[in-house]
């Protein structure tokens, strides 16, 4: 039998007022409540909502990567 | 500590033998049934079914976002 | 032998003044004519015509599927 | 001198509740206000909000080409 | 009312020593522990880890069809 | 008179139950069939079935290219 | 009923040792040969062939859009 | 008649010596002169220009979508 | 405070009957009538319109970017 | 000072009369000739030659990750 | 003789535990070891990998433009 | 042992006051310097410099193919 892990991607969207690696770390925060092994993360869309002309949070789209668990 | 929300996206396909937009709210309706907190959705893809020379289903892809409770 | 049907996809424009599902239509009824077997339709792209401010047409690209006779 | 005609593109987001066509028709509309010689659209992304698990608002955004006065 | 289905589409990283095809059969078996009505796979990348100047896997990312229960 | 030849691609949807290669191979053969001077092919999707958690079928998008005859 | 015209596309390779621009004639002219009502094209892919250090062929990927005759 | 808005999407490049999101920022603060109600950025491309090897400025495409007035 | 430049980009189609350089220029000298401080453009697509076999108009689609007067 | 490693990427064409996966070791096993620490690779692109209407040769793009040295 | 340069862009992956700027810049100075005349960079991806649920490193792939010698 | 060649793509921009033909020449001439076995160009991306409102260079980005000797 050959030996191999399988992993799944989440898609997530993190919020900061500050910066955008801010954002990616909040998204794998919040996910890691609920999901062990995260692994890797890539970002697919970086948008953000302005407030009198302020940016007022960035938006960092991200998939996230974890090994099922036992795989 | 900042202030912030985090989104969670699930990819749906939805379908309908009327109309895009029936797809659209199909796939909305039915992931309703499971998740709180929709917000947005994003159309990826439009195709569907011919039988007879006729459009059968149009089954439409779509992300749908939502606020993960608490966050 | 291994058994397997085989597909061909055509690219089509298809047109309406009222919908883009009537467009889709429209270039399924007409591919009709001259192929069997249709199967399937993927857009591609959807834009218009604007005449007097109004959308004169809707002009949608699709691919369209279909199994190859007696594959 | 050869002969020939200049267009410029713009980028909207029409909004409707209804449908995707109304979305698209009333970009047209809004931006016609200020635009002449209006001649074609491309749609660029669907998306929309989600307000009590229903469709609330298509969001269509397009690009408007026209062209430039006396080009 | 009408008839139709809804589908969801998870995203998996299948990994394999041997092949593509091993690697996606791999995430396939996986989540059938989990989930049921798997109906069809898209892959989206092949990318693999090497070792000693060998793959050492393959790594191929697909995304997972399956038809929600009772829809 | 410049000298030069003029290429046609069609797009094919291979399938076979065994590998990514064999789905290649038979759509080659099927357009064969009706098609001269085949040249090359370019992969655009792979993708498949799924039936009782097995890969039933590939199902490989390919454009195939040849030389219009006297061109 | 509402009137409609229907298009189709073919994708052809033209080339040329001169120029882009003779490369996209050239597709044409031969098409033109078994097609009918030729209306616009698009260029996909511009690449070529080197031989001794110069280009030898451009080879223009290019849709080709005509009315299906009666549609 | 159905309540809606119309948004329009400008493209700008912002720089700044200093980090990514004060380009974002620098774009934002320079449209704010002429144009009111800004509302959302998207970033399409991060790039730079290099002096004696280091990051001289970063140059952040994003698209800044407004609300058009009485929209 | 940081020393930056901030710049706009617009989308044009140029046209000419002639050559693709020729339409690209065609669009910039437009443009030049209203916008100073033009510096770079970007094509994102060419196509044309064919009449009697022939390509009647070269149509390219470019982005033109210039630095926002006083930034 | 942070501690960290570089990466190049190297784009290859690997072929093979046999198999995707022969093409892509056939690309590894040939760079490794003259690069050390070859890390991972990206499929980006699978086509090939016809000849006789069979594949004649897979040629598989892939761009191949190693650390720098020293790095 | 036309008066003109000829650049070459390298795809370098930089790594950073920091932030996504440090990572750009880790990139640039490894390959200053080895290049001259560097000139831009284009970021294509950012990613990183995760331990402990925190971004432990940032990896963000650029392409690194620079002038070719005498060119 | 299965015969195969193996082949290096290098990314390029080539530049020309006059058109976007001899800007491909012109980076394929530079890399004739210092690489052997060029075979085949693919352009990926076309912008310029504007001075004065005139195109001042093509900027050709193209990938060029080469087989690496002795493969």
């Amino acid at each position: 039998m050959s030996h191999h892990h399988t992993y799944k991607k989440l898609e997530m969207v993190g919020t900061s007022p500050n910066s955008i690696e801010e954002a990616i770390q909040n998204a794998i925060t919040e996910i890691a409540n609920s999901v062990n092994n995260l692994d890797w993360f890539e970002v697919t869309e970086t948008r953000g909502h302005i407030i009198n002309n302020k940016v007022a949070h960035y938006q960092v789209t991200l998939k996230i990567g974890f090994r099922i668990e036992n795989s």
